[in-house]
């Protein structure tokens, strides 16, 4: 049994955006999970480990968030990809930015797509050691109607997965949101 | 964000004998569980970290192993399970014992009843910030007779749960096997 590999343990952190607040603030839920893996995990062991931060974006289908944007040639939706790209950039900016403060070294990147298949196809490109997914920790009844993402990747992620449920506390009146 | 709390972080980590070789040998997931805890997790840090194992002693209803016993009085009953408890004490040495040479400061304890059942109870009771449960990795086909341990933790123990699958070397000829 080897103690201390000369490699870095990679850690895969899932991250999204806050339904509550939108861009480019993240949602409860990757913040805790964030933070459980640094205090919890990490420690002050910073250089033993190596944080990965992906952040799966949902294409904006519904548009509800897009009152203001036309779409009447490809063009547009070329637009509106890019801004949500730099919003999805400016979310990772809150995670790179506290790994770099505490000096735990990290790389982050954006993937489209639907994010319990985003995440299962990276881990496999990837391989990180181990892969943290927040969850707002829904009851049965939620999570029929709702979906969950860490329960899709704790059944198929080719790697060991830890999910990490807010805490009583940080639970908004609507425990949906995050 | 506290990088380093004054207190370690307690993992839990739930052990078993080998199916293959019975007591004192630990099973192939369960050794599995704790060496990537001690590489990917603990690395160097052993002084940030508390190993709790836990063993759950299956009550031996079906006898297949102890046909050597004969049961005529509720003493005899007495004196099997004061030999299955030495036995899992033994399984339990395996484990202190390799914390010890590494410097890892750890508990052990034996708990008769379903594994499942007996883990999560635990879990309420200790509290650790992480329980690890190694696994066959079974396929669906299987899994639907033989029922799986860390898959009920995922859902029902109430701290976050990491689930080791065996290295594909170390799996059995029978899968089932451990």
């Amino acid at each position: 049994m080897e103690m201390e590999s000369p490699e870095p343990t990679r850690i895969m952190v899932a991250v999204n955006e806050s339904s509550l607040k939108g861009y480019p603030h993240p949602s409860i839920s990757s913040r805790s999970a964030f933070i459980w893996t640094v205090e919890k995990i990490i420690r002050s062991n910073v250089t033993g480990f190596k944080l990965l931060f992906l952040h799966a974006q949902v294409p904006d289908e519904d548009c509800f968030d897009d009152m203001d944007s036309i779409y009447a040639s490809p063009q547009d939706f070329n637009d509106m990809n890019e801004k949500d790209k730099i919003r999805g950039i400016h979310l990772l900016e809150y995670f790179v930015g506290h790994c770099h403060e505490i000096g735990i070294s990290c790389e982050a990147w954006v993937k489209k797509g639907d994010p319990k298949d985003v995440i299962c196809s990276e881990v496999k490109r990837i391989q990180p050691d181990l892969l943290v997914v927040g969850s707002r920790g829904l009851g049965p009844f939620q999570r029929v109607f709702v979906g969950t993402v860490s329960e899709f990747c704790v059944k198929h992620a080719e790697c060991p997965v830890i999910t990490i449920k807010r805490k009583v506390d940080d639970v908004p009146q609507d425990p949906v949101e995050d």
